[in-house]
Formats: C-alpha cells, structure tokens, sequence
C-alpha cells in the first residue's frame, strides 16, 4: 500500500554525518568514537530533559553533552566553543548519494513529503537548504514546535496532524532503531535505513520494512 | 536539614565499574571507550522503551545497546554472548573506598538508607551482596516493579512511598547528573557525587549539593 505522506528523519537517515564526526574530533583529540559517544549522549539527554519537564534547544543540549564527553576524558572544552563547533559543522552535512534520486522519484509519484528532526527549526532549514533538498519537502516539521524530542509519541502525533493524515497512512523513514520503533508505537508505518554501522534496535517493535539503500524505497511503496 | 530517608543510585555511585569496562572491552577489541559508548546506549534505549510503552530488562536491553555498538564498528557479536558478558561482570563490582564508612557513619546517625537502581532485582541484591553493604539498607528497590527507568518521575515518587517519606524529606545521591536532575523535578533533595570523569549535566536542575567525595556526606546531613 502507498503512504499517503512519508516522513524522513535527517541526521543520518538524509544526511552524511561524517563531516561533522570530522569536525567534533579536532575538539576531541581526534577520536571519532568519542563523537559516537557524544551523540549517544546528546540523545538521552533530550530525553532525560522531557522526564523532568524540560526542553532546551538541540545544540544546546549538544553543547552540554559535548561537554561532559569532553570533561570525561580530561580534555578542556567551554560549552561556548562546544555549541560553536557543533553549529558550524551540523548545517553543512552533505545528503547521502541515494537521497536525491529517492526524494525525486517519490516527489514526482505524487507521495507528500515531510521532513521531521529533533534539530532546531533554523537549523534544520538551513540542513535541508545545503543538502538542497529543501524544495522536495510540503513540510519542515522541527520537535522544538512541540518541546519534546523524538521519539516521544507527541511527536509523531503532533507531525501527522501537520500533514493531515492518519498515523496508519503514513511511513516514518529512519536510519535510527529507536525513531522507527517510537512511530511504531504511534500506529504509522515504519522503514528501517540500513545505513553503515547501523542496526534495528533488537527490542524495538519490529519494522515493516529494512532496506539497504534509500533508492528501495521507491518501489517499496509505488509497488 | 537531615533528610529522613537517604535514596543512593548504584551503579558508578556506589560501585566500581572499573571491572566492567574492562571485562566489556575484552569483547569490544580492548577499546574502554566502546564501554562508555555501551553504557550511554544502554541508557539511552531504557528510555526509548519508555517512549513506545515498552519495558524490558536492564540486562536485556545493556545486551541490546552492546550488540549494536559492535556493529558499529564492525566487530561480530552475538545477543546472547554480549548478555552472558554483561551478566558476568556487572554482579561483580567493588565498592568504592568512601562508601562502607559513609553507608556505616549514616546508619549509626539513624537515618534510612535506600538503595534505588536500574539494576533488575535479582541483579542489584547480587550486586549490594557481592560489594557487601547489603544489611546498611532499609529497602533495596528495583525499577523493575515500577516498569519504567530512572530518571522517569514514576521511579522517583514510588521509591519514596515505598521508603514511607515525603519527596521533600528525602534526598538522592548519584553520580548521574540526569539521576539527580529527575529526582530534583519530583520534589526531592539531591546531591551529586563528582566521581572521576563525571560533571554535573550542565543544563538539569541544580542539585542541593555537589561533593568530591561520598564522605561529605556525612556532615553535610547531619549539621
């Protein structure tokens, strides 16, 4: 059955994050495992924020992770420098070489788009305009509208309410486990990205369907 | 203020993990980083879980986050060797040196001691039983019979009825900054422990208090 609306998570899923695993290492002695585990990091911390009935910004609590990070390893890093380097190397991430072609494909089978990100709302803007894929989406939903973070129900909730359609109508798209099992949970439709290194969370609710490249997509849901 | 009823989290604040980053990494090519990565996994899911109305064990779930950081990096991995491993070395930590004198000091002084972790049941009365400071505790709770994982409120004010206290007469100790932020949003006193590599989570809520060593606890609650 065709999705009435797919929804795409970014960071990952549409865009190459080694650009910024790059960039984060110069603040971190060089070693990219400890930008994995800032951006582990970074993730249960926007959670731990909702359980205690905060939101803050996503580079925000970036920041303050990559700081933690940092101080866990004996190296001297300022939030303010941390937020800055996180800034400037997240909104130039180029988009993975099947995004185009997927996006272009699906945008012109008449299948509304949406990208959805636990990134600010200008940052995420200005993601989607470097990556220049920004013209395929009919919505840039960011999680700061509705203050929690992926994958709290509300959002998934919240986003198709923006799109106008039913859960059961429509696929979230993600390269993370936990984003396709939170969706899930919500009743929509979900497909896991393979991208390298990545793997279904084991416990999550299982995914409709994984797929090793962006261009299955296409077929997928124009079958 | 004395508090009434003194809550501690376990892991890292009360016991050692030293011992499991280094029987994990034996799995993870010696790399004690894939550890923290591990542990920051873990936490990270037992909240995702939360997030779809899942509730899984902590080894099930470690056992998960540890199976995935190997494949992120591309290291073979079973679910049930990365469990056995988890199983093997968590019931198996040390007490830190502050902690037998401290745990004595403020049960001569007639305040209740709680221990409130993660750990499965059967997990953390291996653990308190191995690190032998079992017998200073009143009550030995698990998340597992509330479903749900600290830092979720629930944890935090069905450890305090079941202590029989006020939020507001009880204190929690952790080394986690997310530990006490959430105890902090539910009413409760906090301290936080600075053991080595761990800082406060710059953007939660101020905790009470904030030492370098467990044994300052003792005057700090019985001024």
């Amino acid at each position: 059955m065709t999705p009435r609306v797919i929804f795409f998570d970014i960071n990952e899923t549409l865009l190459d994050m080694q650009a910024i695993k790059t960039g984060l290492a110069t603040v971190l002695e060089g070693d990219e495992t400890l930008v994995d585990l800032w951006f582990a990091n970074l993730l249960h911390h926007s959670l731990v924020d909702t359980m205690s009935s905060q939101f803050h910004d996503f580079i925000d609590v970036g920041g303050a992770a990559l700081t933690m990070v940092a101080h866990s390893k004996n190296i001297a890093l300022d939030e303010k420098t941390a937020k800055d380097t996180i800034k400037q190397y997240i909104t130039k991430l180029p988009a993975h070489d099947d995004v185009i072609p997927t996006l272009k494909a699906l945008h012109s089978a008449g299948i509304a788009l949406v990208a959805l990100s636990n990134s600010s709302e200008t940052g995420l803007n200005a993601q989607l305009e470097y990556a220049n894929i920004k013209h395929y989406f009919s919505h840039v939903l960011s999680v700061e509208r509705v203050r929690t973070y992926k994958p709290h129900p509300a959002v998934y909730h919240w986003a198709c309410q923006q799109a106008n359609v039913k859960n059961e109508e429509a696929m979230m798209v993600a390269a993370h486990g936990w984003d396709v099992s939170g969706a899930k949970a919500t009743g929509m439709r979900t497909t896991f990205v393979e991208r390298p290194g990545k793997m279904m969370y084991p416990l999550g609710l299982t995914p409709d369907h994984s797929i090793a490249s962006l261009n299955e997509l296409v077929s997928l849901v124009t079958r």
